[in-house]
């Protein structure tokens, strides 16, 4: 039984990370494709061994980094997955990690034993190695779930946005339509957006107004107690 | 330095389960006293390790059941705790899991490793081993966004029962006092409760209605999607 952990770190444990981006209004996964076996050659999750020296939140950052270059990402814990067959060969559990960032912010360069890195849409996404595909279905429930107890990140829009932008944000997590009104109801009643003067032109319809997160707002709303989104 | 995972078990890692148990109008949880080093004789979360051919969702349910004679939990998984120096002398990561029962459901029974299991309430637990404490503070997280993601088990309340009960529970896991009469119409809005004719009597108060829970209407409101309570 080949044992593939490497001296320095714990045998029978991984971390996986699921970024998510929200780039040109679709919602996608970073994924690398993996140079080293087993299953080389299949797109996976970048992921890696936790030292043993390590504590896992550093390790889960270190790994990112090193597959695939994104640097100080903040992740959120998901769950570990521990079913006995989820490895060939060894008995592996891995971690699960997640967030959610802007594409455009960060610089992607692939790691030692990956062979590509890159973004895919989450609605196209190729056959995964190992239970990777169960643990982005994890992440992606987990998000769905975060939008709703935490307003988004102001970072995953542009400086301005309308907000048919945002909105269809929540509705690429969401997977689902949402009432365009009610939203903007609800969006509004949150008080966190200011109105510009200015207004988007460009498009095929109306001009719609453009806006920018109220910063102070914002944070006042996130150190609320209790807060949850309601669409 | 001591081994202490025994053999047929994974060396890195164990699970430990925060019980929650909601009696008497107070929150409790279920805490065992160690019988084994290290920390011998200090109260504990009960835990264990995982079998190298076990599925850790399994893993977690014959752990409780060893050590306390719970069977048959559903528990979610909450977080795995990995910080270097969590445990003394060896690398040992562990996955928590937790839940929230009717103590009066359940007879305890302490296992093999422990020499004494009860409940204690969450305001008054004693210094726990390892990091065990943080544990529990990261489960009564979970729990209190849980409570406001999902509607509450009915097996947790008596067969009938007043509002202010229900408001008491909701208190003890949010640990925060609500508006009552919110509370109440709210509560009422859901559509699960049924009035009955009879009311609680013997109290010192104005009797109060007594209530029980429309079984059907409350299975439809867990089944719906986007559900939010909002006290």
């Amino acid at each position: 039984m080949p044992r593939y952990s490497p001296e320095g770190s714990l045998p029978c444990i991984t971390i996986d990370c699921t970024i998510f981006g929200f780039d040109n209004f679709a919602l996608k996964v970073l994924l690398v494709k993996r140079d080293i076996e087993p299953q080389k050659g299949m797109w996976a999750l970048p992921g890696g061994w936790v030292g043993d020296r390590e504590d896992l939140d550093d390790a889960a950052r270190r790994i990112l980094e090193e597959a695939t270059n994104l640097k100080d990402i903040y992740m959120d814990q998901v769950k570990t997955f521990g079913r006995v067959d989820r490895f060939p060969d060894n008995r592996i559990l891995t971690v699960s990690y997640a967030a959610l960032i802007n594409p455009l912010s960060h610089r992607l360069q692939q790691g030692p034993e990956v062979s590509d890195v890159k973004w895919m849409d989450v609605k196209e996404v190729p056959p995964l190695t190992f239970d990777h595909g169960e643990i982005l279905q994890a992440s992606l429930n987990h998000l769905k779930q975060q939008v709703r107890m935490e307003p988004i990140s102001f970072e995953l829009l542009p400086a301005k946005f309308t907000i048919p932008q945002i909105l269809g944000l929540y509705e690429s997590i969401l997977d689902t339509k949402l009432d365009r009104r009610n939203f903007r109801k609800k969006l509004l009643r949150m008080n966190i957006l200011e109105k510009l003067e200015e207004k988007q032109t460009g498009g095929a319809h109306r001009a719609a107004d453009l806006y920018r997160f109220d910063r102070a707002n914002y944070e006042r709303l996130i150190e609320e107690e209790g807060f949850v989104y309601d669409f």
